[in-house]
Order: C-alpha cells, then sequence, then structure tokens
C-alpha cells in the first residue's frame, strides 16, 4: 500500500444518477450513525473498500475472530430515493494526519466521479451544549442545494463557521470534479455517539431525498443513549467527591509522617 | 491535489516590471491586514488561487452559504505604484508542517518568477511589548534594497533575529530564483488583530512605492482595536479573582465534607 | 536511502513451507523475547536486514565497539518445525510514524512473499494487571489457524480488541499477498521486559508448530524479572514517602522564609 | 527545493584522499564549535552549502543586514593535516524530523562520495553532571579507527549507548557507500555552549590527523562560559527564592480576598 487506495468488490454494478452520503466518524458519530441506520434499513449491498496508511495503525478483531486493516467502506442501494441511487459512505477512522485528510478525501472524490456522482451529501456533528432537539445546520458548494436542504428543514449555516474533516474537505474539493456538495451538521454535545442528534439529519434526509425510510428504529438507542449521559454525570460527581476526600487525607498523612 | 497548487484564475493578464507583496496570517495579522487594505483601496482584481494539502483541513462558509477550501489568492494592481504594477498575495493560513512551509513558498516563488516577478516585499509582525508607535524592521536579500526601505522608514533588522515562516523563507529561497526580496516585520504585542501594526508597514510601503494610498481608512480600526485590548484587560482581571475565590472555597469545602 | 529498505545477507537460502515468526519490540518486549529464544535455542541463521528512516534517528554501539543502524533482523532456521523451515523476524524498534508502520509493514509482507511463505505468525503483549499466569489470545485471518492454535493452548481474542503496531497491520495487510496469518498476544503489565508472557507464547507456539524447543532456560530469566519487580515497587514506595516530607519541609520553609 | 539539496560553490577543487569532519548543532554545541574553530584558525575555504526542508522554517539575518536560509556548509582545507585534505561540515541546525534526519545524512553521505572521502569524523557531546576534564568517547564501524583515536587519548563507547542525531546516522549509514566513520562524543552538561568540551575533541583530533592547530585561543571563551554558569546558577536561586515568596502571599491576598 504505497498511499490511500480503493479496492472494489462489486465491479459490474450500473448505478443511475448517483448520490454520495459520506458519514466518517466524527463529533457524536453523527455521519457514521446515519449512514449505517440507512445501510442497515435499506440493506445496502458492498461496493467497495478504502484502505489508508493515514489511518491509525491497528487492526480490529471482527466478531468472527477474523482481522481487518482499518477501513472505509462503500455501499450502495438502487431504487430507494427519488433522486437517483445512494452510494454510501463510512468507516472506521479519519486520516490521523493533515496531509492524509486531503489525500483521502481526494481519492474519495476520484472514486465518486468514476461512479458518475454528480452530488455528494456529508454528514457530521456540530458541538453545541444543549438540550433540545438538535437542529441541523447546512452548508453547501451551490445556492439551489442549499435551499433544497433549508426547505428539508435544515438551517443555513452561519458564516465562518469551520467544517473540520473529511464532511468538510470534500465540500471543498468537490468543485475541482464539477460535484456539487451539501453538509449537514447536527447539532452535539459530541463526547459521546449521539444517536438523536443523527435521527435530525435523518429527517432532512427524509425530505431531501424522497426516503421513505422508518426512523423509529432509533428511538430506543436514544433513550439508551440519554441513560448513559446520566449514569455517567452520577460517576462523574461521586468521582469528584472521591478525589477530594484523598487529597485531604494524603495531606493529613503527609502532615502526620513528616 | 498531490500538492501545493496555483490555479490561475485570470489567465490573460499582462504585468509591467510585476512587485510581489505577500502578507500570510501571522504574528498581529499584520501581513494580512495590510494586503488587505491595499487590495480593498484600489480595488486589485483576483489573479490565482493557490491551494495546498499543507493547509490546516478545514473549510470556510463564506457569507452566501458557499463552502471553500482554506487558500491563499493573489491579486493584482495596474499603474498603482511608480516601481511597477503591483501582485498581492494573502490568504487564509500558513502550512502547518515544517516541510510543507518550504513546499509553499518554492511554489509562490515559482510562480511570481513565471510572472516576471523581480522584487518581493513580504510583510509581518515581530512581538515587542510596547504602548509607542510600532516600528517597522527590515531585512533584504540586497543593499539596496534594505537602504532604500530604510530611506522609507524602516529600521534596519539586528543580526540574528529569525524570520519565522513565509515571509521569511521567501526571502531565504528568493536568489535561488533571481528575485530580490524584502521583509518588512512591524512590532505587535501579536496575539490580536493590531492594525496599528499594520499601518506603520503601509507608510513605509506608501514611500517605497509610491503609493497614494489613503490610510485614514485604518483610524477607526485602530480605535476599535484598542478598547477591544481595555476590555480584555478588565475581563482578565476579574478571572483571576474569580478563580482565586473559587480555590479557596472549594479547600474550605473539602475541609468539610472529609 | 530513500524508503524502508531489506538488504539480503544469505542469498542462495532454499526455504521450503516457510512460515515467518515476527516479534519486534512492544508491551513487555514479549515478540522480541519469544523470536530471540528460538533464534538463540535453535541456532538460526541470518537471512536479511531491514532499515527504515522510519526508525529513531540513532545508532547503537555493538559489544565490538562498533556501531550500527537501527534495524530489524530475519534470520532463517531449516528442520526444526514440522509444519516447514522457520523465518524468525525481530529488530530495535517498530516505525515511529503512522506512514512508516504501514510502510515497514508492507515491506516485511512483501520480502515474505518472495521467500514463498504462506504462514505469518506475529506475537507481542496484551496489557494486562495480573498476577496469574498469563493466557495468549489469538487472533487470524482464517478460521482453521485460529482453530489450530486454539488447540494449541491460546484463547480466541474478543471482538473489537486493536491490535497495535506490526503485529497487527501485518494480519491486516496479509490477504493483499495471499498469506494466512496469526497473531499472539500475551498478558504482560507491559512497562517491563517479560519473558514469563513470553513462555506462554513459546508453549502455543511449541504445540502448534511442533517445534521441541527447551523451554527451562527461560526460567531463570522469569526469576530475574520478578526480583526486579519487587525491587522497584518498594523504590517507589520509598520515593513516594520521600517526595511527600520534601513537599512539607518546603512549605514550611516558604512560611519561616516569608 | 523538492528535498534537501546540496549546492557546490568551488566546483574545480581537487581534493587529496578528503577526511570529512561534521560537526552540526546539538548538546554544549560541541561539535559545531569544534568545527569552526578549526575552520577559522586553519582558514578554510568554501565548498558547498546543504539546504533542506527538514530544516525549522525560519530564516536568519546575517551581519549585513542580508538574509538566509538555514542551511550546513562544507568548507575544505589543503595540506593541513598528514593524513589528507581536510573537509569541514557544521551548520544552523539538524533535520527536524525523524525522515529528514535519515535523508539529511544520505545526502552528505552521497557528497563525501563524490568527494571522494574514504574516512568520516563526527563529533557531539555526550551529557554527563561533571566539573571534571570532559573525557572523549569514541565509537567507529571498524576496529583500526577505533583502535587509532584510542591512541590519541578517546576512551572506547560502551556497547548500548545511543548516538542520537547526524553524528550518529552517519556511522550509521557509511559502510553502504564503502566510508569508514568514527564518531568522537565528548562529555559535557550540555545546555549551554561548551568550549571546554570541544577543546577535549579537539586535542584528539590533534594527535589522530597530526593537525598542528593551537589549542589557546579557546581558553578565553572556555574562561567566559564558566562565568555564565556561575552567573546563571546564581539567577536560577534567585528566583526560586522569590518564586515561593510570590506563592505564599499569594494565598495570603487569597484569604484576605474571599
Amino acid at each position: 500500500m504505497k498511499g490511500t487506495e480503493i479496492v472494489e468488490v462489486a465491479k459490474e454494478v450500473e448505478l443511475e444518477n448517483p448520490i454520495l452520503i459520506e458519514g466518517l466518524p466524527g463529533l457524536g458519530m453523527v455521519g457514521r450513525i446515519v449512514v449505517r441506520y440507512l445501510a442497515k434499513s435499506f440493506g445496502a449491498e458492498r461496493l467497495a473498500f478504502l484502505y489508508s496508511p493515514h489511518f491509525p495503525y491497528y487492526v480490529l478483531v471482527n466478531k468472527k475472530g477474523d482481522v481487518r486493516l482499518l477501513r472505509a467502506e462503500f455501499r450502495y442501494l438502487k431504487n430507494k430515493s427519488g433522486k437517483g441511487d445512494l452510494v454510501l459512505l463510512t468507516g472506521d477512522s479519519q486520516a490521523q494526519t493533515i496531509e492524509g485528510q486531503y489525500e483521502v478525501a481526494d481519492r474519495i472524490l476520484e472514486f465518486a466521479q468514476k461512479l458518475g456522482v454528480k452530488t455528494i451529501v456529508t454528514v457530521g456533528g456540530f458541538r453545541v451544549e444543549t438540550e433540545e432537539m438538535p437542529k441541523v445546520m447546512a452548508a453547501a458548494t451551490s445556492p439551489e442545494l442549499l435551499e433544497k436542504s433549508v426547505a428539508a428543514g435544515a438551517v443555513a449555516s452561519r458564516a465562518g463557521n469551520p467544517i473540520v474533516g473529511t464532511a468538510g474537505l470534500l465540500l471543498g474539493m468537490a468543485h475541482f470534479r464539477k460535484i456539487d456538495a451539501l453538509c449537514l451538521l447536527s447539532e452535539t454535545r459530541g463526547y459521546l455517539p449521539d444517536p438523536k442528534s443523527a435521527k435530525s439529519v435523518l429527517e432532512v434526509l427524509q425530505k431531501l431525498l424522497g426516503l421513505g425510510v422508518d426512523l423509529a428504529g432509533l428511538d430506543k438507542e436514544i433513550e439508551k443513549a440519554e441513560q448513559i449521559v446520566v449514569r455517567m454525570r452520577q460517576i462523574e460527581k461521586r468521582r469528584e467527591l472521591q478525589a477530594r476526600k484523598r487529597r485531604k487525607l494524603e495531606e493529613e498523612k503527609a502532615t502526620y509522617i513528616s
């Protein structure tokens, strides 16, 4: 592996008017949850793997005891959206270096272009401390795409906001390949997988792409995630108290010993 | 994008005796303020963009809701200086790695050479804690250029002073391309955009290049910047006081709890 | 040296059905102890060196006062295993950058393929705080290989466990070269060379490859290592006490001075 | 500049049996002081510059107000040593990345080979806390070279000692170019330029290469360096006292405020 490489596993697939939806790991795992939910709901088929020497240098053990490199995975869905066939991209990691980030985004766009993709939607999280229903911020490389996402429930992102990582670079580099691109960033606290934030994005995608996906399956995960947050706060509180006590005791001991 | 690339957007431009003025982001944003002020005052036209995989891996949302890669931008001005046409270079960022810094400087010089540039002026900040009128330090690749800058109000830099980043590397690498280069570094505290420091440089450039630019437009920004400094100091002071109180309270609480 | 390079030192060697056992430095030096013990016990011969600009940038002084680059070393053993000739790989270091890790693993696999290797066993440590007999966790690129290792005393690794570094990447990248690979990770506290953990792996290898190696030679080293742990804990304890006393004294002094 | 480059400035020089002495910046600046002292004492002539994108990304202002890239410099001396002409190498910096270190060492050796160099002596510092006369440790790629250096007053380095940076890598990589290499490391505390340590190396080089250089010129610098150490210790002590007082005062203030 000399650099980032894409290995196709389903070569004879014909895609019509394909739209790429990207959701690599990031804040609140929003993009990854969105893309995996779509892939599972519709039973998406494998299309290709992306390997990169800029991913972390470890491998994962699968459920079968098998071992594999970190990778990103392209899947496809035919006839699920009124706008075109779908290509779904998610994976284990983002590139770990600056130059790696640009290389991976470039390779994704090169492959998208080869597949005939004319529109890309990237999905991610946007850090906000809120208890309310997560809003979805949109930014796009064309005014039409931005308008459509707003009509589908997103809010146009404010000028100056940076979009970090692959979700951003794909937009920045898309016009070199004559591809339109939209980024949907959903509000999230970001430190834990956030299915509630993902649901907000799915609702926008639902309308934008005419998807007909059932989102009820996410509600159980949302409940679980909220219970975890409650439990973590309790643990945090207890830890703080104990740390204070310990410090106090040690100071007393030191006094006693000296 | 395999490496740093320059994409020309105005190909038929004929420049006479062009002089490149570079001011990428750095201490006190001095270089960027200088170049943007010249570009705005004279209505400079776009010439080319420089993209690099060594810039940070995020994209920016524009006012129109559009998204773009970080980049540097070349603009040009015809017939504004008695010394030659001007090429103005500023941008969003400097390269983030050592090797990237050398690559970006090399690509800028290659493009400058192609444009027929024979003289480069780089602009930046020089960290000094002072309340006085910022002095402008000059260093150059030729004694004549240094003398001219001193005649225009700059002070020759002391031996041993390092010039960090693109503003420095352009000078260091200029002679490989038979280009003369001058660096003007203006005194600044450096942690906030410093239009007062930028004005000092513009006054030197004014005389050096015979520019006839009206600098009054900067005075409002200078006033605003000074108000920000005053407010930040007040906030800083209050924070310190509160931090002390908090520490005190926590120690008492810990005593109570244990 | 433009990149990672393998320099062969014994070119005419014919290996039958060679199996590569890799054990570069890592947690508890388990892999390195295992491979060096096999090499020494059976008197393995030198086959090749691997040099890399991704290894740390220092050199080592040998016993003879000679100096050499950091490197990894391939040795070979004929007719010691019923399963095939052995190629042993250990060395001074692992690659120090992400991209270097992928490059070194790729070069090792390329060389293994050239030698006709069809099976690779990588050996490492797995961090666990335990006083018990170290267990050996196994993961593999084929179910048969995993089963055989379990039959030889290893435990199948749980899904989700990452395997970091060369020991992992060799498995992840093996299938691109049509090579089967098994990873054996032995439990270790990890911060000191751990011959006891290495012995657990050697027992598995013994059965798996039909090796007939005498493991008694390790018992002295195990005893020594345990004495070091005991001594280090005593030193640790004493240091802690002294640090507390010192802090106390300094506080008193400060009170006195002010 | 695509990578590390050597630019020759004196092309017609014929060197007989040239010996390269390298002393780039490092611990106690020992190597640099040694090479610069030889160059100045004998009036060495410029031979070539080495530039590298792995050096830090700043430039230096010269005494004349001129600006230059960081670089290393080859100079030469004819007929000063009974063993052959001398090539002296020192510079502003070492490479800042692992891969850069290997690249710079490789380029130096390539150039040395082109010049017909058969022997390299690298010079550096070795960190030891001592007040005594600095000893010089030697390591070499051949037993003869090591013996000669011991006969000239050096001590053979103990096995296991790492030699970090260019001084080490040149030895590690020399045999790929059929060049013999010796490293002389002189004891130094390392945090300040250490002419006393440099003098120890020069005494060894004197005998080893039959140099006839007058070392008295170093004694003034040694005296100055020792005065700086004394002054720094006084400053250090005062600072510590003041820091304690300040902490005390702040604690009292906090008590008063709350």
